[in-house]
Parts: structure tokens; sequence; C-alpha cells
């Protein structure tokens, strides 16, 4: 199944795409995609409400705004340097374990509303990742076990202030947990739905030209070794989401590097995932 | 007021204590303690319920247990070396700007629940801080305005896992983030209820040794300062909490480090927040 969620921010209602390519409010199931949806096998459920409803379900329009495919959840973890090149253009180590860090849930946008250029940013930058959605409660699980809690997959463009990440105090969070700094969508394909996760192509366009453009057969820590790795540390809930690392070609890694400005077109996909596209805007205060 | 939350792990009710020292039963009030709870001035709303049911509503007695003080918020933000003698003995530099963190959400839990020290654990150890829970949705504010932002203080105890910190790969997150890391409590004091955030003895004790004795007179970047700077690099959401930083006399600070062990007692507490009391236990697997 391929799940999304439409209408205006903060009152998504839950939709289906349909193998034929229709997209269908699922509304009338009557949840929406949070963790108690996913705690309660909701996807099980929302299959069998499928079989029944799909055909007479309303239609949803083109144009409709797309939210984050998923509610928000406890939290966004993220991987950094989990590709050699991208560890290669930011001048850092390859890892010897996954880097972690968190993403304020805040940050969570609809995969094509504007990306917000925060305030006093200089260096607002770029990542096409894979993200993984966790289907249930994961604690001190082995690499074995680890698929059995993969709910599905999503196209996540972890945004990154390359000034507040690395140049004001140590810690990635600052830079990582902006507004809009989120985009997650179009859609979460469940897990088998992507025969694959570790074969899948993704790539970002800037302004219509291709500047990433790698494979996730090249992740250094692959997924069941990251939700097992992960589980060590603390638990993972369902609906959380993990956003693996970006492969090269982000911003910082050109000489001079390149920056997002307003009227920025950023464009990305990843293979079975669809596609995401966000405008980029100067900060007006109209926002919040 | 003073809210605390009582009953089994998940399904907490809300809690008053009142003035006189009396517990009750906030439940019939209909509404826990959450982000939409504080989004919509729930705090002026749970104050005129009580004006008119305190003196009428059940008793809760001393030996039920706590949960954390405010329902599960989307964020718990840290704030590293905040005092300028914990920083010292971190052998760490007194930062220039704010060192900030995440801790998961999901390690909340109760003031006085078993701390669950982690498998493959060797280095878990103790911070005692004060807690700031914001009242309202705060983006780009300034300091002048940043204390009409908060709803009130809480005791924390940040624990934190030294190696899983410092020694695996680089972002803290990983040594915070364990399950039971965050004890909260025992009660949220709303901003009325504390004359001088800035002048409150902090203390932690270890099996009955007093090893923490600070003052939050002594933070290095102060509440508003922290309010608004963190309001610069993501939307701080209704009650989200900012834990402050920890004064000297963690484990890591002595010579050798001491570091929990099964059995072993903490005990720690806030000039007007109240105290708490954890009991170090090795993972059983059962608590999952």
């Amino acid at each position: 199944m391929k799940l999304f969620r439409f209408g205006a921010p903060g009152q998504e209602k839950p939709g289906l795409l349909l193998a034929d390519g229709r997209k269908i409010d699922a509304s009338a199931f009557g949840e929406d995609y949070t963790e108690n949806f996913f705690a309660t096998d909701g996807l099980s459920r929302l299959q069998a409400w499928s079989i029944t409803n799909a055909n007479t379900a309303p239609t949803v329009k083109d144009d409709v705004r797309l939210g984050p495919a998923i509610a928000r959840p406890s939290k966004i973890i993220c991987i950094g340097l989990n590709y050699k090149d991208h560890a290669a253009e930011s001048k850092m180590a390859t890892p010897t374990e996954p880097i972690v860090f968190f993403k304020a849930t805040s940050s969570l946008c609809g995969p094509n509303d504007d990306l917000v250029i925060p305030k006093n940013s200089k260096k607002t930058d770029w990542e096409v990742e894979l993200a993984v959605v966790i289907g249930k409660k994961a604690s001190y699980i082995s690499e074995a076990q680890a698929m059995d809690y993969v709910a599905g997959y999503v196209l996540h463009n972890d945004y990154s202030e390359r000034e507040f990440q690395l140049e004001r105090g140590g810690q990635w969070v600052k830079g990582k947990s902006c507004d809009t700094f989120a985009p997650l969508g179009p859609f979460l394909a469940t897990k088998e739905e992507i025969v694959d996760p570790h074969n899948l192509r993704l790539w970002l366009k800037l302004n219509g030209k291709m500047l990433q453009d790698g494979n996730s057969s090249n992740l250094i820590f692959n997924i069941p070794f990251l939700v097992s790795y992960l589980s060590q540390f603390m638990s993972l809930l369902p609906g959380d989401v993990i956003s693996t690392g970006t492969p090269a070609g982000v911003g910082l890694g050109f000489n001079p590097p390149i920056y997002l400005k307003p009227g920025d077109v950023v464009e990305l996909g990843i293979d079975g995932l669809g596609s995401s596209k966000q405008v980029a805007k100067a900060y007006s205060g109209a926002e919040s």
C-alpha cells in the first residue's frame, strides 16, 4: 500500500494511492496514520478496509496539498555521513559506527510545501534521503529481527543549515530542526511495495540541474543494521522515522559551496517512492 | 498551581497538588496535560476548575505512582555544559553559545520510577536539572518576550550514558535517550509559583551522599536567553521541555569516575519543585 495525507496543514486526512494510480480519500477508515495506528496493526486494518471500500471512496484531486505522509511521530532519527562519497565531500571521516542525531518533529511538512529559509540563514542546504518508518515498538532487537519492525519507506529531504549545524557549538540539531526542514512524502510505501530497499536510486535537482544522484546500495550501514543498532540506545516507537543519510552532491560539497536562496526550486525522488518539490522562500514572519 | 500525573505507566491521570499539601485527582477536569492543553490555555481553565472543584475532588494517596508531570511533549531539548563548574569537571571548554541536544521523548518516566541501566552500559551517570516547560508556540521571540512563553518549571534528572554519549561517534543523543533516562517531576510548578527561577538550589544525592549541590544563579545562559535562542532555530511547541543543564558533581567528574550500579539510590531536588528518587536496576528484558 501507499499511504498519503492531504488537506490543510494540521488538518490532514488519510489517503491511499492505489495501484492504478488513483488517489482516494480514506477518511471513512476513521484513523490518521499516527503512532497508535501503527501500534495497533493499522496497516492490516487499512488493507482490509481498502479491499471493501477503495472502489467507492472519493477521489483526491491532484491539486490538493499533500501533508507529511504520516502524522507527527515521537522522533525523527537521522544518520549522519552514511554514504562514503558524502562523508568525503563533507571532509569528515567515514564513520566506524552510525552517527545519530535528531531532527525536531516540528520541522515536518508536506512534500511540496515551500521551504522557508530561516531568518539569519546563509547556508541552507539539501539532502535527499531514504527514510524508514517503524511499524512496532523496537527495543534491543537483533539485525535478523529488524525488518519485522519496519512499516515502510518514504522520501525525505533532510534540509540542513550548515552554519547552525557546524559552526554554532558542537551538536548538529540546531541546523536540522528549523520549521519546514523535513518534507516527508509524497507517500509511505509499505515494506512489500519495495523489493529491495538497498537498491534504490535517489536523486535531487536544484533548478533543474541534477546535483545528487546516488543509490541506496552504497549505504555504509544498511537498514536492518540501523534499526537494530538504534534499538540498543532507545526504544523505537511505532511511526518513528529513521532517515538513513544522504549521498554526495549537497551544497556544502561544492567549491565554492552552493546554498539556497529565495526562488530556488528543489526536486527530489527515490525509485518507488515518488518525488517531491520545494520552492525556497525567505522567512516573512507570516509563517507562525 | 502544581500539576502532577498519577497512575499506571501510559494511563496517567491529571492531578493537582494544592497549597495545603493535599493531592487531588483532577480527572473530572477532563484533560491530560498535553500539548493541546497548554496550547489552549489549559492552565487558566484548570485554575477555574480548581476554584470550584478542589475541595470536593478525590484525594490521591501518597503511595500512588507518579507519572511524568506532563504528557509526552513534542521534544525534550537539553542544554549542555551550562554551569561553569560542570564544564570544568567534564574537561570541556565553557561554551560561548548554548550547546543544544535532544533526548528522545521515549526516555520519559515518572519521578520515582526505577532507573533501568541499559544493556551493555558501563557508564550510566546522573544530572540534576531545572527544566522549563513551554506554554505556547514560540518562534523567533526576543529575550524580553521569552518569559511569556514559559508555563512553568519541573525537576528533571538528565541521565546520561557517558560511553554512548562521548565515545560512540560524535553526537550525544545516543547517551541521552535510553528508556527511563528522563524522570520528570514530581510536579510542574507554574511560573507564578517560583519567584526567581535563577536562584534555586538544586542537589543530588547518591546512596545518601550529597554529590551535586548547585544553584541556578550559576547558569551560564539563563532561561529567557535560552527560550529566545532556541526559538531562532526551531519552533518551541506548547508542552516542550527545555532542560537547562547540570551543575558540577556528576559521576564523570570524579577521579576515578563513579557510575551507577544496580541497587544504587539517586535522590534529587530543587527549591520549590520537590524531590524525586530513583533506584537503579539492571535491564532484565521484562521492561518492554
